[in-house]
């Protein structure tokens, strides 16, 4: 399917091609439903084909409800985003259908059969892999979309909200630095993911405008969960010259760190300092409570609803992409390398 | 306001009462609509005067959605019960509408006006604290009602699905003692609630049966929250005698107790043993892995979800109040006192 040629095409030419007035095609483009339905049909289909969002105009009814479709509802991070939807979602009355489609396409169908049996006034797909899978279908029925966007990857041709991976890269790794580290190393998220890769890149720049060399040996790559984060802190450990530091990509992958340390009867932060990425609750009850990057899941739900909502309501979003602001929360896995400590006494 | 007589008046009673036939009420018990609206009303009437429940009946159209109303989002928990009940949704082609009225009752009146907007298939109230607030303005509407109890308070009129919870507290207290321990803690949840009262009662249970005292000393209260296993925590080892084992009557809780641990630079489980209950994610990523007394919320959630479709089909349910089981996950957080294993070399 060749991508549609977005915003390129006017309403005049929509009418031109259909062979209607220009009110005519404003009129369903607004939702109205003064116009014939076969002529409706018609003014669709071509808007459909030039990539044209047909707006719910203010006669059309509303549902009260929003949708939030996860891949899977086993992220820690899912309830932080349900939390931000939901009171948006409440404060505008309206409820919050929750779904999981869990990568199946089986699956998705069936949501997309329950979604066209009841009304909705738009959909927050969280991560953008599913917009391959619902996308289409979505804009076909023309209902709004926003995409809730963790992992970084912006679609081009819907408004999503994502956050400041590589900055918040950065920080962490200047917070490491500034403590005296001088061989810190990274564990990462899966490499195909552009989050993954911000944030990598972050900790480059982090080292680099620090005038330190980035070590390979010191970069590695998990999968966001514990197991890999265990892997890779005890590979980290085994190298004849250790790291005193460690930025995980996630806060499981940073616990996973702590368990590597942990078994080898070292203790965080006086053996080795680690910082997380996402601030989950999580990092408050760890022990230590861990330094971590703080990613707004809460706050980037609420945006998408708020946008999702003035999208529904026909209202102009002024911003199609919006990164939110990730701020270091320090806490106490960090800590000078034993080196500085014992120079400073 | 009094207490319905539940159950007690007969269809019969109702037709006398309302100079209608038994075969009307019946129609309008079971949802038909060839009933004139005058006399459905004054028989709905008198039927929820009485405290019946009007039944959906294969008449009346399906919304296609349920209810899921939870006091607040931020518990570690609420995406446990979320995912149960979506899956089962999801199979029924059914969205899943999730919502929070944060203990508010203003909150909770703009549920109930969005809830009367649109259509729902039936409610699921998570806590039976919900019910006040909720239940009577639920049962006017006739929309079934569950409730999912992890709290252990069942109420006496709605079908509700709760845990085990003095089965688990004897569990978790017994393996403590087949590992050789005598000085066993309890950090206990709010004493309000059932649920903590019945943690608490399979805790002494299960030392009185291995022929242990209770010592006052070694019982502590809780919130559930961690700072509070943080602060009981650091009382146990504060005395002059403390335990070599903390039963916790929460994940979050144990979590404390560990932090108290690693601030005397102590450790888990050698110089302290920990066990939680709930088996909450954290549980697997804790550092050491928890032991802990696992709670079924997402299958908790589940038969909800499925009592609840049942109840929106018009079928009967048989058991209104259902406990399914805890078990015991040992990891890594529990062995024997450091005097046993000293003895055994």
């Amino acid at each position: 399917m060749a991508a549609p040629s977005t915003r390129q095409v006017t309403i005049t030419d929509i009418a031109r091609e259909a062979g209607v007035s220009v009110p005519t095609v404003s009129r369903v483009v607004n939702g109205r439903d003064d116009v014939s339905a076969a002529t409706r049909e018609k003014v669709e289909a071509l808007l459909r084909r030039h990539g044209y969002r047909v707006q719910r105009g203010p006669r059309r009814s509303r549902a009260f409800l929003i949708d939030l479709v996860f891949d899977d509802l086993d992220s820690p991070w899912a309830v932080e985003i349900i939390r931000g939807v939901e009171e948006v979602a409440h404060a505008a009355g309206a409820g919050t259908v929750v779904s999981a489609v869990h990568g199946r396409s089986s699956s998705a169908q069936a949501w997309l059969q329950n979604l066209h049996r009841r009304a909705s006034d738009g959909v927050l797909l969280v991560t953008p892999d599913l917009q391959h899978d619902l996308g289409p279908a979505l804009r076909d029925s023309s209902v709004p979309m926003v995409v809730v966007d963790p992992s970084g990857l912006p679609p081009l041709d819907v408004p999503s909200v994502g956050a400041t991976n590589w900055a918040g890269g950065m920080t962490a790794t200047t917070h490491l630095v500034e403590q005296g580290h001088r061989r810190i190393a990274h564990v990462g998220g899966p490499s195909r993911l552009l989050c993954s890769r911000a944030r990598l890149d972050g900790y480059r720049a982090g080292l680099e405008s620090a005038g330190l060399q980035v070590d390979p040996d010191l970069v590695r790559e998990g999968d966001f969960r514990q197991a890999s984060g265990l892997r890779e802190g005890q590979a980290l450990l085994d190298l004849d010259d250790p790291p005193t530091a460690v930025f995980a990509a996630s806060d499981q992958m940073a616990l996973g760190v702590y368990e590597a340390v942990r078994r080898r009867g070292l203790r965080v932060p006086e053996d080795l300092s680690v910082v997380g990425f996402d601030d989950l609750d999580m990092a408050t009850w760890a022990s230590p409570p861990l330094t971590t990057v703080r990613q707004p899941l809460a706050e980037m739900g609420a945006t998408a609803a708020r946008t999702l909502l003035d999208l529904a309501d026909g209202r102009e979003v002024p911003h199609p992409r919006v990164e939110l602001a990730t701020v270091l929360v320090v806490r106490s896995s960090t800590a000078p390398p034993r080196s500085e400590r014992l120079a400073e006494r």
